[in-house]
């Protein structure tokens, strides 16, 4: 677990899309958030207060997360003045960068007399079991995708809200970097050693209240080639009674795999369930989430209603219209 | 690469079935190993000439490999002797125990003293890279298991060599640690961290010959929960050509999962074909294996001219009868 609130560490980026960490917090997770702060020729911000380590500190920011991506995931020697600085003022340091902080001997040491928390979320902390396949309490809901970042995560981060707004019992389950530092906790399920992968996600979503729900963060897709064994390891170990199918129609091949042209959403519904229901006999699928921000207002809302008429499911884009459609289909199970 | 020929250490185990590696090396390639070195109150042996470290020095051997499971995977003290013998006197070591050679100061010492280097299987050396899912030259089979541990990598092993009888060309790709403990190289899947596995079996089974076979040794099975994952990582990094069924009838549940019962072949067959052609639109379910060390030579018979004639493929126990049978299979595609 990392402590909030945060101070949101927006550094020297040169421009917003480099804060997609930091954003996300403050979309999902504002309360976890005190401000953010940035250095000079930052072209970010996520619109809070921009505060010094000090104000933070008085604000009762308690971990300084590195809100941004650079090139290369590189931990830069600009940034490193107020890294260290932050650790000897007493907060940790959380960070999702593929380089990590506990190879910087500089902070390492910082941290060390300090006494404070490096959280390098990018790699696993816990020796995580074999999975079991027991059947656990509690019911989970897991987004499938037709291919990798087609919104997965904003979809079910979307759902958490939705169902919340209803009176539901519900928790986000992250399963990724981004989705760890926005909640705090989390599976990088990415960096997990295969044998522990559905292991993973079963400690993950462990045994709970009857009418409550996990909304895991999902990964990856079934047919994409260089990722499909981390998609199964979620479905199995999650073992869902609720799949969400999740769709970019803009897309022209599978992400990164040129030669891969996209699955149907017939396909991903038909091999998502068939593998689900060996872990969970009961698992439907419930509804389609549909990313059209490369679409107009009206081809978008043309283009769902023609999925839901196909599908005979509900379908949205969450970010356009809200996840109630959703929500409503899981209460309505 | 382990260097060969090699001397098997057989330690203090109590029984045969604890020699299950050293086995696996003399029945498969016997060449590799020049004998065998057992320590007072052993009680398995694998047939070969009793050799001491001078003699198996003598005759050629580079590596010592410890060929034996003990209850824990741990390196006995008992066993620290030979083994830093064995380095001082210029033996490489190998071993695929859970507990690693690396982590024993003594063995790690003395490796650096002579020169020597020590070989733990159990986990990767290599930096894997991420799948890319194009298309490799030469062909590749891969055999997938109705559950874990019903002879997948026997299968393999027999079809490698009724693959050569035929004059075929073909390489067993080893991809656990007895199989790499057996042929010297391969990936310690099972270890690798999960955004690598398919890539570690693209980098195991690269561009070939037209006419060359990789023999893919599996891993898990799609039905089983805690290794799924692991599985379809193969099935898509492999882009295997042909599929072999692999099944043991007698099974009762899934391996370790007393709650989950065990698919039908066609379940199997469906589903993996399925993924499979995700990453090669040509791949076929060419013949099946069955595991009948539990059933009589009638019953054994009876059960394999059922399953031919059910599945409309040709089956066969490699162990029993030869795998020539689903070598000509390939050979006929």
């Amino acid at each position: 677990m990392i402590e909030t609130p945060y101070l949101l560490f927006l550094g020297d980026v040169p421009d917003q899309l480099s804060a997609k960490v930091a954003q996300g917090i403050k979309d999902w997770r504002p309360d976890n958030a005190v401000g953010q702060f940035r250095m000079q020729n930052c072209g970010a911000t996520v619109g809070l207060a921009d505060m010094s380590l000090e104000e933070a500190k008085q604000a009762g920011a308690k971990t300084l997360v590195i809100g941004v991506a650079n090139r290369g995931g590189v931990i830069s020697a600009a940034w490193k003045d107020v890294l260290v600085e932050a650790l000897h003022m007493g907060f940790d340091l959380a960070s999702g960068l593929h380089n990590l902080l506990h190879k910087e001997a500089d902070l390492v040491t910082a941290a060390k007399n300090s006494g404070c928390k490096l959280h390098d979320v990018r790699i696993p902390t816990v020796q995580y079991p074999i999975a079991t396949g027991k059947k656990r309490g509690g019911k989970r809901v897991l987004p499938v995708g037709t291919d990798c970042s087609v919104g997965k995560m904003y979809t079910a981060l979307a759902l958490d809200e939705a169902m919340r707004a209803r009176g539901m019992k519900s928790t986000f389950r992250a399963t990724g970097q981004t989705g760890i530092l926005i909640t705090g906790a989390g599976v990088p399920l990415d960096a997990v050693v295969a044998d522990f992968m559905a292991g993973s996600i079963e400690y993950l979503t462990p045994d709970n209240d009857d009418d409550h729900w996990d909304i895991i963060e999902g990964q990856g897709s079934l047919f994409h080639i260089s990722y499909s064994g981390v998609t199964l390891a979620l479905i199995h170990g999650g073992q869902p009674d609720a799949l969400i199918l999740c769709h970019e129609p803009t897309r022209s091949h599978m992400r990164g795999l040129p030669d891969h042209p996209l699955p149907t959403m017939e396909a991903v519904r038909d091999l998502s369930l068939t593998l689900a229901r060996v872990a969970n006999a009961g698992c439907e699928v419930v509804g389609i989430s549909v990313n059209t921000q490369h679409m107009s207002e009206e081809a978008a809302r043309t283009y769902i209603d023609k999925v839901e008429q196909e599908m005979g499911l509900p379908a949205v884009d969450p970010f356009r219209h809200g996840a109630d459609k959703l929500a409503a289909a899981i209460e309505a199970l």
